[in-house]
């Protein structure tokens, strides 16, 4: 079962745009048991792409193509598909109906022009993929015995036609190997230090289990891949492993999956019929912003003061103008007042508040950029801690939510 | 001057790691003029690399070649490039001596072992490119008028051997070529429509400049490529179309090359020295976290208040209770009342609220998911708006704030 991936567009091959489309269709393919032999970025360019359909026929057996399907006059893959299958573009009244509505839905501002309808035309040979989450359609061709599949290059658009349409579809024609994959998810401890802790259990994997070390801003995914041609054989392996895991590093072990620390913080407090609510100075709204976007997250999630001016944190959250003074506004202590006044300002059962020095600038000798000073608030007590982390603006912003949504975890697993 | 990158390594195929050495060399040779022409990702498979290099032979002048030089037995690309080139290794002294004095320097905990030796043999027929920044030295071989160069796949390493030894040498060798580009941020309509008003533009664009619309959740960057041999008739000539954009679609640019709509409006407010906050529902502190994430924006961002829970509405920020009873929490006028409440109680110039069904439940049938209220006060008075979006939670997240930045950019450059 082999697969390559082309992507098209001339922000690729000038470095405008990173290609985050291959990377996901290839971890995607991948477990589904294909073997991704050859991802190819080429121009919007008619000899470009040819050149690179040719060489993927007949010698990979599914072909993944994204990009060069929109309106505008620089997007040429739906003329050189129709090409290279030797056929020619028809108009599709389902797609047109359904690029109509979501126009009409999203209130878009212009009426419908030639180029949205121009969206509807597709390949009178190929399959029409719909796409729910956007305009242009994905299209699936064969070809001496290798299948061709082509989506939009926009990464939400081309993830749902992957998720809803193409992969299910690529499951049910290829019967595979059975490859298990299990993720478990890590916070508060570095990769170098988490296999070191590891090294016993990872010398004691068997070889048809695979551990992966999958960093991403402090989490650290431990993938298992399990294979095997018994589904349930292979599932009894990964689970076996998975319970050493959870008995080796329970401290660091937060959640499965692709779960993220504000579902699982999201889960506790669901389960727990609790409110939380957040105070947040260095943070400015991201502890908020990432407890919101789960959904459902109005059953536990009351609101925040976003506090980045002192003045909001003596007037409104109550914090006492001796301990602003006294210790600073970077300090634990001021951490503690915020996360008691906002706990008791808007009502919740727990709070957690923030207060640091995101950067680039504003670091002094004592709390340098990356100080940050972090409290958790229930009626067990307000508890406080202070961390530093590097000079990036925008890594320090995700550290220093992430600790704190850690804590908040910590505080509501432990009574 | 046409030029081909190819990336070696079992992660990329996979999706374990993305490919940002593509992104970064193919901006850097575009940079010097070169039309990268494909960027190829393969496994660290002896065949699968020779097909790569076979296929780039005598097409393009220079291949840059990552990956596959480590210490361990999956990197292959060594013996593969003796194979394709007809050449044997060597031992290289010059670059053992490097090694050692950088296991010495670095203080490397084991002494030197046959794997590190191995570093310093190369293929008897290259040049070899000095690596100070690792342990694998480049490679630079030509074949069929083709140069190949070879170079380590960690970031760091590779850009340490373009920036100091490839780029110079290829600078000397090929007289280049000037390619600009220019980036144009527009926010307020679709791609198509964006289409159709420039039809006439694009027709009106000289052959040696080219324009692309990349599109990013809402956003559509509109890039204009120019090329030519002399470097100010080409940035003359980009400056002349730039000019005609901005005179066709004044409102739909908010910025050039990567700005974001929170860099705008910071730079906006700083420049008139006034200040900003935001009362979110919907967006739940993501406006805020925007907002913050702009390094310096303490000059002009005070707080928020996140007031998810109705009660917060009326308590904390005014709103009428008659307000929320009469047209409902997602109205304008529950919007408005935000807006000016925050506005008065945190005592900005500038306030932007949000209220609205980011879904995926919660929506009725006056008021589908993806409907938006949006509201900015300041003294010249209080503007709403009501939008609607589709039914992605986190998209629509997005696009909820992204819209209110704009209209809070609009308001402020209004006066």
């Amino acid at each position: 079962m082999k697969a390559a991936i082309i992507t098209i567009g001339d922000e690729l091959l000038i470095g405008q745009t990173i290609d985050t489309n291959s990377a996901w269709i290839g971890a995607e393919l991948s477990k589904s048991g294909f073997d991704v032999c050859r991802i190819t970025s080429v121009h919007d360019r008619r000899e470009d792409i040819l050149s690179a359909l040719s060489e993927a026929t007949g010698k990979t057996d599914v072909v993944l193509i994204t990009g060069g399907l929109g309106p505008t006059s620089d997007d040429i893959t739906k003329p050189t598909l129709c090409e290279f299958f030797n056929t020619h573009l028809v108009m599709n009244y389902e797609v047109l109906a359904m690029i109509e509505e979501m126009m009409i839905r999203r209130n878009w501002p212009v009426p419908m022009n030639d180029r949205n309808k121009r969206q509807a035309e597709v390949p009178e040979s190929c399959m029409v993929l719909k796409n729910a989450a956007g305009t242009a359609p994905g299209m699936w061709f064969e070809k001496d015995g290798t299948i061709f599949i082509s989506m939009p290059g926009v990464p939400h658009e081309m993830k749902y036609l992957m998720t809803e349409v193409v992969l299910p579809e690529l499951n049910k024609r290829f019967t595979s190997q059975k490859i298990i994959h299990r993720n478990i998810m890590t916070y508060g401890t570095g990769e170098s230090a988490l296999a070191e802790i590891l090294t016993e259990f990872e010398s004691g994997l068997p070889e048809s289990i695979r551990l992966a070390y999958l960093p991403a801003t402090g989490i650290i995914k431990l993938r298992l891949t399990g294979t095997g041609v018994d589904q349930n054989a292979v599932s009894d392996l990964i689970n076996e492993h998975v319970g050493k895991l959870y008995k080796t590093i329970p401290e660091y072990i937060y959640g499965e999956n692709e779960e993220s620390l504000e579902m699982v913080v999201g889960k506790l407090l669901k389960e727990e019929q609790k409110t939380v609510s957040t105070a947040e100075s260095c943070t400015g709204g991201n502890i908020a912003h990432l407890l919101t976007s789960v959904a459902g997250s109005s059953a536990y999630f009351k609101g925040s003061i976003i506090a980045y001016d002192n003045t909001l944190k003596t007037q409104l959250l109550g914090v006492q103008d001796y301990i602003l003074t006294k210790y600073g506004a970077v300090s634990e202590n001021t951490a503690k007042e915020m996360a008691t006044g906002v706990r008791s300002l808007l009502k919740t059962d727990y709070a957690v508040a923030t207060t640091g020095i995101a950067g680039p600038d504003g670091g002094t000798e004592t709390k340098p950029v990356g100080t940050v000073c972090i409290a958790v608030s229930s009626d067990r007590g307000t508890f406080s801690e202070k961390r530093s982390f590097g000079n990036d603006r925008a890594l320090n912003i995700t550290r220093f939510s992430f600790t704190a949504l850690n804590l908040l975890r910590k505080q509501i697993i432990r009574h």
